[in-house]
């Protein structure tokens, strides 16, 4: 099918047919550049990786999973440098659009996967989330997305940026083939329904109050579908000081991850992405210190929040996709609102999934639910009712 | 002639024709890509810099001044990025091949003038120099090179660094033409020899010493020529002081100057050029504040130095061209050691020439002569008399 999103990676498209008879027969999915394909170089979104890295001898675990199950890979496609960023904006391979939005930015890091999704071009597609990198593109595409468990899937041929919150998503345009895909990955099925439904009223009213209000309407249904209500603080430590603590522990797991290949590779990249490494490569260890035990914190109190049958909701993003091309001094106000609402994933591991569904301006925005750990098949079964009951 | 050393421009080749007639006639010259030919995007030796930078209208004044003088402009020349770097690696448009030395860097930022003239691709060839980048591969490549008095030629239309450091320089390899060319350039015959020959010792003893030995019959016939020859120390402050001073001040001013661009573009770079960047964007007030006032010691220093009659000679590099290709990690320190022996030029704004003649294991090393600030047709007089005496 022709790339008219600029979703694939250049070059000649990878194509393997999945094993017949499985669950997934009859899906395509495409695999962000982060997975592994054997045979094929891992691109990881900037020009100066594979040359200073082995083409990979197997597949990725979540590849050889979705192949497994019946499902053809249809190619990889575009993410942001190393998966550092949040907007979807690739200076190397370009940016991919928007189909729900275009003019758009796809949001990021796993742009290209959110961008084929969303164009049709496929049925499912993986991506990674340590930051917000499933969670914001579905946002901003309108679809459906996950950022599982911290720790519960192999990442085995997943290129790492900061291990203690990688993780390994997925996307879907529906709920149903986001179930089967979810069951695949998860190995189980969509769960029972929770019974409370918390409403995030600090992130609600962080986020812009045209995203609250196009939202509202589906936090009643799910009100309606899981029973009862109530409104709660997620962080009364502050969305803002959560985010400053991911964003000094992500960024110096980061720098040691790449270190070694900058160091030997001096590679290109742009400004961003440098001052970002370079954030991690200068934290003071008073700062990094603080930001574990505030990860202590917050991780207590989503524990707390959050017991069996309890699951919550906030808005993924606090706005919709923001324009292509914005210069960087216009992006970096944006980036660092976002964290305040993606923060969560990355500090306690807990999964969330991306609900589609309302919109502001044309533009879709999403709502998120979160449950305790281990309850991704709860989140994908709240997926499916709401779905039912639209 | 065909680029064998990849020290020109990718694409079309710019070629225009000098005056008839003028007293360089029969020359050939190449720019730097940070001279403006008019009609030519100025590539800056980043891809991402010409797009947000118009096409220029007219030629920089040291082009039009040299087709004026009859000189045949025969291309545009490998830069390191927006003349960030001091050993001539471009991961954009590859490294130039230094002739002298295959194997081993041409010297930056000016390395595909220094490359394109110690092939033989043209005669002399424009540079730019605000911490080196003509001196340092003038020394790598065995050629005559100048970084001219600061503030003495008009700079228009040569992209900036750091204004307050800045100058256009030169390369030759022969001292004829380097005389030739000087004297348009400066708009003024070579001088009187000069009578007196200090001999920087703390930069000798800081020079390898094989270096240091590979000079000692330079400076053995440059004192022959001058007369008086007595031993000094050049920065009693420390040349890792006045290093220290220079690499506060000129990332700073490169900050203020890239800003604008950077913040609008957030232009793909190498990591280290970010790297550099960054720190003058961060530097404390105090650091700036200790390394202006350093500034002033250094200029008094060297006015103290040197009278009229008098000129210093020291190690323009202490080593010759390193490898190409190594890691990031030994590059660095590389660079801090060739800082503190080129230092001196941007911060006290005092001519400077580099005269070929020695090589180390092969590799060509340069001395270089420094006068007080003005006299730089003196030092080409001196280079003139020690190629004569040669």
């Amino acid at each position: 099918m022709e790339d008219r999103v600029n979703a694939f990676v250049p070059g000649p498209r990878v194509r393997i047919p999945g094993r017949t008879g499985g669950p997934l027969a009859g899906l395509t999915f495409a695999a962000k550049d982060l997975f592994d394909v054997a045979g094929v170089p891992t691109g990881g979104g900037n020009h100066d990786w594979a040359k200073f890295n082995p083409v990979p001898e197997r597949h990725a675990w979540a590849v050889q999973t979705l192949l497994d199950a019946g499902a053809e890979l249809v190619g990889k496609t575009i993410t942001d440098e190393v998966s550092l960023g949040i907007l979807g904006e690739n200076p190397f391979d370009g940016t991919p659009v928007n189909a729900a939005a275009p003019g758009r930015v796809p949001g990021g890091s796993s742009s290209g996967s959110a961008a084929a999704v969303a164009a049709g071009l496929c049925d499912i597609a993986l991506g990674t989330d340590t930051g917000g990198s499933v969670r914001v593109p579905a946002s901003f595409c309108g679809l459906h997305g996950i950022r599982p468990t911290h720790g519960r899937l192999d990442v085995s041929g997943m290129m790492a940026q900061a291990p203690s919150s990688d993780t390994t998503g997925w996307f879907a345009r529906d709920a149903r083939s986001f179930a089967k895909v979810s069951t695949v990955m998860l190995g189980e099925a969509p769960g029972a329904l929770p019974t409370t439904l918390l409403v995030a009223a600090d992130a609600f009213g962080f986020a812009d109050p045209d995203v609250a209000a196009a939202l509202a309407p589906m936090v009643e249904r799910l009100g309606r579908i899981v029973g009862h209500v109530r409104e709660e603080i997620m962080a009364p430590q502050g969305l803002s000081v959560w985010a400053r603590a991911q964003r000094t522990l992500q960024p110096v797991e980061a720098w040691q991850t790449f270190q070694p290949w900058i160091e030997r590779a001096n590679p290109r990249m742009a400004f961003s992405v440098v001052s970002g490494l370079l954030t991690g490569a200068q934290m003071p260890a008073a700062e990094r210190n603080w930001a574990a035990l505030m990860r202590q914190e917050a991780r207590a109190r989503l524990r707390h929040l959050l017991p069996p049958g309890t699951i919550l909701c906030l808005p993924t993003t606090p706005f919709p996709a923001p324009s292509r091309g914005l210069p960087l001094a216009e992006l970096q106000p944006l980036r660092d609102r976002i964290s305040c609402l993606c923060a969560q994933g990355g500090l306690t591991g807990s999964p969330q999934v991306n609900l589609p569904g309302a919109t502001v301006d044309g533009a879709p925005v999403g709502l998120s639910i979160i449950g305790g750990r281990g309850t991704d098949a709860t989140l994908v079964a709240v997926a499916q009712a709401l779905d039912a009951a639209s």
